[in-house]
Order: C-alpha cells, then sequence, then structure tokens
C-alpha cells in the first residue's frame, strides 16, 4: 500500500461542508473552532500486534501507555493541551480481560498525569491480532495551533530531546538474551521505547512563546519528520549532524554511526521537532530548559527548493526521506548491522 | 469476555477531570460542554470483517456506510447532529487499495447527506481481519441531550421504523442461492442491513420538540435496548407485541414468528426507541410523519421494578435482554429456525 499521506489524500475533501473545520486532513491533527475562544483538535493512532508492538517487549500496561502517548504526541505538536480519549479495541481470544485492564490501566496511567478523561470505547472480538485504536481530543486557543507549514529561512531548528532512544530500546529487546535490565543505560533506551514522554509542554511553548513556529512529532524518524516541514513551508532544512542529541551515542552496545541511524530514521521517539524565528530562540531556550526539556538548536532553515541536508565534518549530503518500517524484517536487520 | 458495558464499567473513572464532561461512558455516547451554547458528542464503533461484516454479503461502499452510519445513530440517539468523522483502518494484504478508496466512497457517501467532514486517520497493516474503527464527533444545544434515564410512569413508548430488517436481510444474504435481487422485498430487507438510515432528524425532534425524552437506538435488538432504558430510568416497559412494526412480516420467506424474533432480537436496525410525555406523542407524531419518518407507539411506561414486558393476545410474558451475537452461529441457526 502506498504510504499513508498519499493514500488518505486521494479520499481527501478539498472543501469543507462545516465552516468551523480550520485544518483537516494531512498535518499531525484535525483542528475545529468550537467556541469564540477555542479549537479542538481530534485524532486517532492504530497500533496493530505484531507490526507495531509484540508482547515479547511490552507489557500490557506498556501498550496501554503507548497507543495513548503517540496520539497525545499529535496534539503536542499542534500545541493543545490533550483532554479527552475513546479508545477501540479489536481484542483475540489470546487476550484475557485481566490483559485488557492492565492495558487500560497503563492508559490512565499516562492519562491521568495530563487530567485527560476516558470517555468511551467499542470493545470487539476479532480472530486476528490485537488491534487498538485510540483517539484523542484536545484543545487549543484560537489561532494558536501549530502546523508544519509555518518555517521561514531564517529560522532556527530545534528538537526537544534526544533522539534514536525507542529504536535502539526496541534493538536491546529483540536481543534481550544478555540483557541486564538493571543497567540504567540500558533501562533508559528501553523507557525510550515501551513509554514514551509526549512534548506536551514544549507544544504549548512552542504555540505561546514564539510570534511563530513549525511543529512536527518524530513519529517517523527525524529525516522523515524534517521532510514534512520542508515540503509543506517550501524552504531547505539543514541539520548540524555534530550537535544531534542521541540517545544510544554512549551506550557499549551501539556505535555511533548505529546511534545517528536510529536518530535519523528510528522513529516513534515523540520529541518534537520545531522551525522558529532565531532572535526568539535565546529566550525560548531558558524557558524550556526552566521545566527541565533539554531542547537544542539542531539546525536552520534556509531559502530554496524543498530539502534536508545534513552537514558533517565541512561535508554535505542530502537526507533521504527514509521512514520508519517499525520492526520488519528490514528494521531489524538494520538495527543489527 | 463478559460484555462491554460492565468489562468498561471497570476501567471507568468514577469522577472526571474535566469540568466540561457532561457525560462520561456508559450511554451511546460521550458529551462534553464546548462553548456557552454547545455540547459536543465523541463515539467510535468499530466492525471487524467475520465477526460484523463478511465481503460474502457487503460491498465495500456498504462496509463504508455502514461503519459510519452506527456512529451517526449514536449521535442521533442522543439527540446531536454529527459534523466530522476519522476513520481508523487495520487492513490485511487481501484488501486491495481499491476496496479501500470503495470504503471511503461509502462512508463518504453517507456523510456528505449530513454535511460531515472527514477530517483524518490512520491506515495501517495487518495480518489479520480488516478492522475498521470510526469516530464521530457531533454536536448538540447545551442541555438539550438524550440520555436512556429520562423516562417515566406514564410516558408513551415510541418506535421510529420497522424493526427486524437489518437481521431478515443478513438471513437473505446466507441463503442467497435462489435469492432474486431484483425482488422489491428482498431489496428492502437487503438495504436494512447494508445501508441502515440513521435516524438524525428523529432524534432532533425527540431533543427540542418534547420537554424530555429517553432515547436509546436498536443497534442489540429491541429487547436489549428496553432493558437499557428500563434500567437507567428505573421503570417497567410495556410492548404491544401486535403493533410492533415488524420488518420482514410481509416477506414470504418469513413466519410471523421469525418477524418477530427478528425484530425482538435482530439487532442492527439503528431505529431510535424513544419514551416520551403521553401528552406530547400526538403532536409529534405529526411532526415525525411530516418528515417522512413512519414513527409508531408501541407500548406505555408503568411504575415498578426495572422491567420489560411483551403483551399478546391478553397475555403478558417477560422480555428477556437477550442481546445480538452479530452472525456467530448461534444468530445463524436462530435466523433458519
Amino acid at each position: 500500500m502506498e504510504d499513508e499521506f498519499a493514500w488518505l489524500d486521494r479520499v481527501s475533501p478539498r472543501r469543507f461542508f462545516q465552516p468551523n473545520v480550520t485544518e483537516g486532513i494531512g498535518d499531525d491533527a484535525a483542528i475545529y473552532q468550537t467556541s469564540p475562544k477555542f479549537e479542538d483538535i481530534l485524532c486517532v493512532d492504530t497500533l496493530v500486534e505484531g507490526i507495531h508492538f509484540a508482547r515479547e517487549t511490552m507489557l500490557p500496561t506498556d501498550i496501554g501507555y503507548k497507543a495513548l502517548a503517540v496520539n497525545i504526541s499529535d496534539v503536542a505538536a499542534m500545541g493543545g493541551s490533550p483532554l479527552y480519549y475513546i479508545v477501540s479495541a479489536a481484542v483475540p481470544a489470546t487476550w484475557t480481560e485481566d490483559d485488557l485492564i492492565m492495558i487500560y490501566r497503563g492508559m490512565r496511567e499516562l492519562g491521568d498525569s495530563y487530567e485527560m478523561d476516558l470517555l468511551g470505547g467499542d470493545t470487539v472480538s476479532t480472530d486476528g491480532p490485537l488491534v487498538l485504536s485510540v483517539t484523542v481530543v484536545g484543545r487549543t486557543e484560537k489561532g494558536k495551533y501549530l502546523t508544519r507549514r509555518d518555517a521561514e529561512a531564517g529560522d532556527v531548528l530545534v528538537i526537544t530531546g534526544p533522539l534514536g532512544g525507542s529504536a535502539a530500546g526496541l534493538h536491546l529487546l529483540w536481543n534481550q538474551g544478555e540483557l541486564d535490565f538493571e543497567d540504567e543505560a540500558n533501562r533508559t533506551l528501553l523507557q525510550y521505547h515501551q513509554r514514551p514522554d509526549p512534548q506536551v509542554i514544549a507544544g504549548r511553548m512552542f504555540a505561546h512563546e514564539t510570534s511563530r513556529a513549525a511543529v512536527n512529532d518524530i513519529s517517523d524518524g527525524l529525516a522523515s519528520e524534517a521532510w514534512e516541514i520542508a515540503e509543506a513551508s517550501e524552504v531547505s532544512l539543514h541539520i548540524d549532524q555534530d550537535v544531534l542529541p542521541l540517545a544510544a551515542k554512549w551506550h557499549p552496545q551501539f556505535s555511533d554511526e548505529q546511534a545517528l541511524q536510529h536518530a535519523l530514521f528510528g522513529g516513534e521517539d515523540f520529541q518534537l521537532l520545531a522551525a522558529l524565528p532565531a532572535d526568539e530562540w535565546p529566550a525560548l531556550e531558558k524557558q524550556l530548559q526552566t521545566e527541565g526539556i533539554p531542547a537544542l538548536k539542531i539546525g536552520t532553515v534556509q531559502a530554496g527548493d524543498p530539502a534536508v541536508t545534513l552537514h558533517a565534518e565541512g561535508e554535505q549530503v542530502p537526507l533521504l526521506k527514509k521512514g520508519y518500517n517499525h520492526f520488519s524484517a528490514e528494521n531489524q536487520r538494520k538495527g543489527s548491522e
């Protein structure tokens, strides 16, 4: 199947019936106005057993936690606060009711921390793998939401935290024969994979403490998400490889090159990538640090045809889009290169 | 697995973080206030290939149509207007991109008729059956939504149209060896199954043209839905068997008894069942008829412990809850008795 974006594009309406729709299909989430002051944010993400997660590498609570986290991350990337969630679960007989309760408990652990309310769901049987689909409704102040298309030449390019941790953690889990779960370096990487931390506070700051920002969450890898901003904003992004915060850089099991590959293409990191005016960055950086968010400038935005370029050791190479393929055979192979 | 309601009840929060939540888990949909004048309605329903539909009995366009219809029906049962939908599809390799486009086309056919906008979705791969999950957002004027708990002794019990048509249509489809698709009686029943008509206009009238109404949509059969109103409202419902509008009554392939069983237990009819003040019924009945809605009084509400009683030929029998089990072996057996 062609990639989701192209596919949805073919069924997307060009015009909307409802005058309150502000953003339809195409960004991290949809936006519609609900009152003179607020707009609601709507998104859905689906995790399939064997494709997006495996029982061997994720506890039921982790699965629930992550299924909600990926949606909260979409709300964060739009600059909103998450409010409500509803859950659709197609459940095979191999999953017990206790498993399901643990999945919901994992969701609730994360949801409670954002004061989100579970508002409903539909639980049905299936002969296939577990399919867990979560819908999240968020909210933002009118006009204060973030798209991908607002990057401009001269902007700085910023990332909210380490990259590649999820892919590295998954690699460890698939090769856990000798894995020491007490080792802190291991645990940090596993945490990135099993319990990703959506960047809601950073998203709110990008929306409210800048005059303008283009933002994506890193669900499909830095390269892919940078390309989305470049294409939507019609600019050229330049990333400085040497300053990229590589989650697996100091871990003995990964070479620098592996840590870099995970960061560029691994995906599921759920950091935010933002382009914003250079003169607003110093003050914002301080604010983010005050909140404990280790945001870093990793590059710049320049005029030019949509492109993403990686700069390293005086050279520059075009960065391919090459997205994340979950833990397909190809990806596991890549992980163990 | 225990039934969905009991199961969700175990994970449902007792209190809400968000002050704007009006209705959480437990009715046809959730409600939260979005502005001083309006409340939004949120619901999700999931169809699984082999459980809720089969390629042998439903075209891809029908599947899409129905996946959206079941959600619009939930919005109708709350008295709202449907506005937006997003779609999650877990798609096996046996379904082509053209199939998917037809599914979306079926959704759009129905969605367009309500001026609903498709706002997004997530399409993922699966090794299992097709799982199609649709989330709908609707809206209602503040305080003007319908729950199950507002029935009172003295009310009339009303249904918006024929019952049992979906189950009868499915029965025909599973025995289609000799089925004449040109025959209008057949086509009517197939339509009930493949392209159910959500009762949005009726729901709006129940919400706006009565002083109070308890409403459910008939997704799980009249018996099951009547019980939900009886229990939520703590009243006793009395249904007059002789006036029930049986969709399959005049169809040569079904006995009167079969037509009745389909009406009581078949499910997926997506009519609305409403309890409302008796003195308001005559005027409302005329208004509904003006809109072409063949609503009928089928019984009364009386004081007493929660119960549903069927009256026929001077006798009365308790009506069991016995819900709909989709087209499980048991259900097909029942259909061909």
